[in-house]
């Protein structure tokens, strides 16, 4: 055992309903020495997943991933760099992406969820977590084989100033859709207009709520819903799917922290008369896809065409408030946290 | 005005749940003489189909076709053969198939929703108002568009024992699929797999319901679910589905009858972890497929391969009631009534 400190963030309650700062506590523990095949990674960032929400639940576990146990370390998707290695795949330098833990350091080895990075020089290596990690992956996958965007088509998107919805809504634009956001102040709708250059935002706190902003700002119907929330949301947007329209199942946002079951859409009838279609999906399918499409999306941000929106929160301890951030709606665009690795 | 007498059946009153036989009315009126660019159907069939249910509603109009008014003819499918025409594209003799009212005779003109029929003589003309029309061509459709039945699979058939879901149940055994009906008596599911020679069939009502019945009956999960039902039958199936499952949306018989609105499933979420399909189609999109499904399809019934399966009801006066029977899961396959005229 070295004498080095590991700090982590441990789960110390399930969550009830929104994940709560209490539910979470940084804690600090030895980091234990390297064995044959494995790899010390320092951890320069923090990928903050609202998805990662379900597996907080007691019991929750699946065939993804297990449930989170209370004493334990949280999951989550971090970015690092090799430090020092055992195993003859790695060297010291190597950025890699995995699915790993709340913490400074990691122990991984080659049996981990685990991803080297050929990073690009010109963005920023936390991009990988967002814009050209699983987020921006999930857009892009979720509007090219499920939404089939059409230029000239109306895409509406949820929690548009999200992680996924902020990529999802800036894809469509490029893909030539009339674009459509939906958020939950007024000031997220003009941060939307003028940072995203979408065509309209719908504020659903607002008068009316969200009926009479898609009533509005939809006038024609809604061709494609990139759906990251489910429930009561899911079956407004039902309501106004145009015949042949597809609804693209990426996230249950208001599933995630209900106590009680949420029903499915009282309309389902809706998606007969309409013929629309309605398909979930999870981005890891598409993993031998992967390259091309960073490629693709690694060439808009360095043209312009497609903005990095991240949110960045400093330091391990900022981790479990930032998290809840999240869920409160208080951010833009995708929630990283940078450690103090990232600064060396 | 001709002397002669039509006998209709009337909307007495907007059916408030299950329909019932007082909903309906059979009245008789005279026969209107035809003007130029009509003609005078003697029809021979009716078609009693589940989906007219819900345009009984009141204000239920939609895209698709009017909402039905107290007093007025109910609207249905109907088999006919030309008696009299003044329209130049049909003679007398002709069959044709039209979307008219629950009626003896009916005067039609070209701008009715008429399709004139190349009848096989070596099928009853009923056919074309059940496995070889609607009935048949939605499990068609269904299946091949949206199913996308592969050999060995699993496909589970919602009301295995009515129209579309006995046709259903059999194009997937021709397709190669393990065949799993769903029905609601213990006799039912012996005619199954007796007359239809399905795999497995599950009685929803039985002890355990239709969640021990999929256990049971599906032990591997659900690839293909065809769905007349809607609401927690569904449910109960997303519950089951396995990767990559489709669920054909065929109808929603479950929210038909019902004065209280129903929930979607409540288990979503399920669709996105499975990466599951779910689709809704009307079978009027593939018109211009309609000759080729046919054909197979009449292959199919010679070859014995398919069986044209009708529960048969004889005279007009008997529609309401037949239609009620439907509702109550009395039918077993096509409920057709059979009109004086078909006698002649």
């Amino acid at each position: 055992m070295s004498d080095r400190k590991n700090k982590q963030v441990v789960l110390r309650a399930h969550p009830v309903g929104a994940p709560r700062e209490s539910d979470f506590e940084c804690t600090e523990s030895p980091l234990a020495d390297l064995e044959d095949g494995q790899m010390l990674l320092r951890n320069l960032y923090i990928s903050l997943d609202a998805g990662f929400r379900q597996w907080m639940n007691e019991g929750a576990g699946d065939g993804y991933l297990e449930a989170m146990e209370l004493g334990k370390p949280v999951m989550g998707l971090v970015l690092g760099e090799v430090e020092d290695s055992r195993n003859s795949d790695y060297a010291a330098g190597d950025l890699v992406m995995c699915r790993s833990r709340w913490e400074e350091y990691t122990v991984v080895d080659g049996s981990d969820y685990i991803n080297k990075l050929e990073a690009d020089p010109d963005v920023s290596p936390s991009c990988y977590l967002g814009i050209l990690g699983p987020t921006g992956l999930t857009a892009y996958f979720g509007l090219r084989d499920i939404g089939k965007v059409q230029p000239g088509e109306t895409v509406l998107i949820s929690t548009a100033a999200g992680a996924v919805g902020s990529t999802a809504a800036q894809i469509a634009k490029i893909r030539g859709a009339r674009v459509v956001g939906m958020t939950s102040t007024d000031e997220k709708c003009r941060w939307l207009a003028d940072e995203l250059g979408i065509d309209a935002a719908i504020n659903y706190r607002a008068d009316g709520g969200l009926e009479a902003g898609i009533a509005e700002h939809c006038p024609n119907g809604v061709d494609v819903y990139f759906d990251n929330v489910g429930g009561r949301t899911l079956e407004t947007v039902i309501g106004h799917l145009n015949e042949r329209a597809r609804v693209v199942l990426s996230g249950a946002l208001a599933t995630y922290n209900t106590t009680e079951p949420v029903p499915g859409p009282y309309n389902m009838f809706n998606l007969i008369t309409q013929r629309a279609t309605m398909a979930g999906f999870m981005v890891t399918d598409y993993v031998e896809q992967y390259p091309e499409a960073m490629e693709q999306l690694t060439a808009w941000l360095k043209s312009g065409a497609l903005k990095n929106i991240e949110d960045v929160s400093v330091g391990i301890e900022s981790t479990g408030p930032a998290f809840c951030k999240m869920f409160a709606g208080g951010n833009r665009g995708k929630l990283v946290v940078r450690l103090e690795g990232a600064a060396r």
